[in-house]
């Protein structure tokens, strides 16, 4: 509905850019031949997986939140092929200027263009995952499966990112407040999936009204600098803009203290309409810093204000803050606060953190490089056989055929490994062999005494096109990945250079994967 | 549409996160104070610009493209306040339970909420533009500049951002194809935001069909490994795929080699394919290259395609592409293609680059750092009153006041600075006063015969929420950035370090902004 300015067709506005043609024109070529072959619906398999962890240049996460099924689920069940749809693909021609798409196609996909016959398993939102292990399959006829490709990779990948991002903030602050403030540098739309990441990953709270009152989260904020600015333009100051927010949220009061200069004017002002707030019956809330040595002015206004009785106030920080900089802060404190008479644990429990452009964009590495591979594709018998994409390097070889995936926890209860086999496995607490995933000949043997629990990871979300069980809300998601992360090592949740989770398979998939890339080197 | 999943509140799904609720939520705070105390309908005025070019790394840029303002228009044209947000609105509740926003305010938004008092001046989608200076001004009521801040700095932000990069990559392609392919790991919706300032910026065409469509662009794709993939799974093998590819796109057809093997299956087989093409009277396209060293295998990949006789094939080129891996890749052409017997100024003109996740991301440097500041708000008689925020550092001195902006081109032609002065200033062809925006004794003078052109380049699109100068579409917003690229000096165009283009104040301007600032001082 918003970007249909381009381009009017007699009197039809074309609003494709959210339907089942946002996805890549190959998508729909490929299609076209699958069709022509007669094999468009030939059951197939393909894994969703990212290949590495987010590296934000010098520190590279050690796990991620996965995020992003509640709205592409969506997406799939809503999304139908439109006339509009047909107009623009009719319209497409190709160098020799006949129709890229001929009319038997596209009849063909106007009645079968959907995901109705699509079916979906896949990792709940929220949940510690790890590089390779299929977070999303798709089983469906070829035609539907490589339609929904594009739209799922860009539904999943962005999300996961984000939530990871936000997990990494939230671990940083010691289980402090994230606020997320990102909306205004935030990619374009995508600001409010990055909301909602944000809330899955981390954050307790967002500015962004709208999408927080769809996901039911109450959205936070104050006031801005053109608050003060406006009063000052307009014939007051600084301390008549702090009385006016008082008066119109006495039990709400927070003061952003540094339009002016937060040491002379700002924390002296908020004092004084803090102490008429008290003799009327409120408690102030306190203060906000948005600029300067964030750590410093910290410890100074908690002095200021604890001086003037005022020792339970918040202290909110923003200005480009992100997992390093908050730690950093953090450290800060510990050291620099007792210089000032400020005891650092007190003043640590008082701060919310304000978070947005670096988490909403993940800055430091933008892009999560989840993939989307063909793993299984019926013969004309109606038989499965295993596809295989080969590399280079071993790591990129795709894991083939029908899949499972276990998490493995130690006899002290976290998380050891993650298992990947084939669907028809059953791993128990019992012995069991994992095997390095790009060296067959690497592994490793747990006895039944190093096992607490073997849990199943994938759920079945979508069967033929319906959903099929509850995927849950935004505060389920948080619940789980907070269990995640309390049965997560502490040096795998470490912000610099964390230790490596395991990834496995199992031996029978194993066999089976250098088995099909020895017969395709043959 | 697409993210209500969360919240069904009795029957009534709450679609806020793309209307007039796309914003931070203390932007209402502040509305509903501007409301409580009478200055709600002051005439008021924010300008948006960024502060800095994005700096990826290594290398910033030395210019940016402003985008985003047809979307951003049709945005503000169409947001009305809603049912559905003010139930959003209403359920709000502050620390002590009490509604945050009143019921007379609220009635008060329901009926003025919109933006049908505001008026925009503008630089126009597609051109060159530089720090500091206002790319957008809004005047209009204090309430409802307030409650556009944050979905115009998003509208803007993305795309200036994304279209930069875009017209960077074009840049280091040398006049060569540039094909966006990013939807897949671009940042959720945004991905259209993307396609559409990749085309402004740089990009002649894009993967993404639904955007591409509404913008009248054909969108451009043919197959990935998936497709041969398929094939080799169901008993068939790569050659059988590219048959299959050239049977059904005789006249389009371009071929992924790199599936099993480049050298030693990708380009033998479509060789033979091309043969066939060949013969049946059809000119195949080329092929594509999507792993190894691209710039190694497009030489190889040229020699056997030349020695077989199309020495007309496209190469394209995908993978991890950025502007800097770009320009290396066409140096590493020069080098070393005359080893291979290939002439690399005829390979280089067959190339195409296929540019995803680095162009449409930012890589390098994920968000733009837009802001929109309040620069004057009437008082109570009616009169505007210039605002100021100081800052420790004066380049973050905000320039006061109505304004105007001209680009002055050199006698040569070149553009030679961006000026911004007061409103009512009019600088002409004559002699010229610069003064540096943040330094004041620091300027230079231009004399009549130093001078080409004194162009505006602000032009009023919207007047009391009605537009009123036809914003263009991608093809004018292209053709502005190629004239003015044309027009920019080389060293400022320059991908690494480049020179820096110069941004000054008329002397009026630069007069007020200091006064202001002593003023505040005292």
């Amino acid at each position: 509905m918003l970007f249909r300015s381009d381009k009017h067709t007699a009197n039809v506005v074309l609003v494709t850019a959210q339907g089942i043609l946002f996805t890549d024109h190959y998508q729909l070529t490929m299609i076209q031949l699958y069709h022509r072959f007669g094999i468009h619906d030939r059951t197939s398999q393909f894994d969703y997986f990212f290949r590495s962890y987010p590296d934000y240049g010098e520190h590279q996460a050690g796990y991620c939140i996965v995020a992003g099924l509640g709205p592409l689920v969506e997406w799939m069940t809503e999304a139908e092929v439109t006339d509009a749809d047909i107009a623009a693909l009719t319209d497409l021609r190709g160098r020799t200027g006949a129709n890229t798409f001929s009319d038997v196609f596209l009849d063909w996909l106007r009645s079968n263009g959907g995901f109705t016959d699509v079916n979906l398993r896949a990792i709940p939102e929220g949940r510690v995952v790890h590089p390779n292990v299929p977070l999303a399959i798709i089983e469906a006829p070829l035609a539907a499966a490589q339609l929904l490709e594009t739209s799922l990779l860009n539904h999943l990948n962005f999300p996961t990112l984000i939530a990871t991002k936000a997990s990494r903030v939230a671990e940083a602050t010691g289980g402090g407040t994230v606020l997320e403030f990102g909306m205004r540098r935030a990619p374009g739309w995508a600001a409010n999936a990055a909301t909602r990441a944000s809330l899955i990953g981390g954050a307790q709270f967002s500015s962004n009204m709208g999408m927080s009152a769809q996901l039911g989260v109450p959205s936070k904020g104050t006031h801005a600098h053109s608050m003060v600015q406006a009063f000052i333009a307009i014939a007051g100051g600084e301390l008549e803009a702090f009385r006016a927010y008082a008066e119109v949220y006495p039990d709400d009061c927070l003061l952003l203290v540094d339009t002016i200069d937060t040491l002379e004017s700002g924390i002296p002002n908020a004092i004084k309409v803090f102490e008429e707030l008290k003799s009327k019956g409120h408690r102030p809330v306190g203060i906000r810093l948005d600029s300067g040595d964030l750590a410093h002015l910290a410890i100074r206004s908690a002095q200021m204000l604890e001086e003037a009785g005022f020792e339970e106030a918040a202290i909110a920080l923003s200005s480009q803050l992100d997992e390093l900089t908050i730690f950093q802060i953090r450290t800060q404190i510990i050291d620099e606060a007792p210089n000032w008479g400020v005891d650092p644990g007190a003043l640590l429990s008082r701060l919310i953190y304000g978070v947005g452009s670096r988490m909403v964009t993940s800055d430091g590495d933008p892009s999560l490089d989840g993939v989307y591979k063909t793993v299984s594709v019926h013969d004309a018998d109606g038989l499965g056989q295993p596809a295989i994409k080969i590399s280079d390097t071993p790591a990129k070889v795709v894991n083939p055929g029908p899949k499972g995936v276990w998490r493995i926890y130690s006899s002290r209860g976290t998380a050891t490994a993650d298992l990947i086999g084939l669907a028809d496995e059953a791993p128990t607490v019992g012995p069991l062999s994992l095997v390095h995933p790009s060296h067959p000949s690497v592994g490793r043997q747990l006895e039944a005494t190093e096992v607490s629990e073997v849990e199943p990871l994938l759920v079945d979300f979508v069967r033929k096109g319906s959903v099929i069980a509850d995927l849950g809300n935004v505060e389920e998601a948080r619940a789980r990945r907070k269990a995640d992360l309390a049965r997560l090592d502490a040096g795998v949740r470490r912000l610099v250079n964390p230790h490596t989770y395991h990834v496995s398979l199992t031996p029978r998939l194993s066999e089976l994967k250098w088995r099909l890339v020895s017969d395709l080197a043959n």
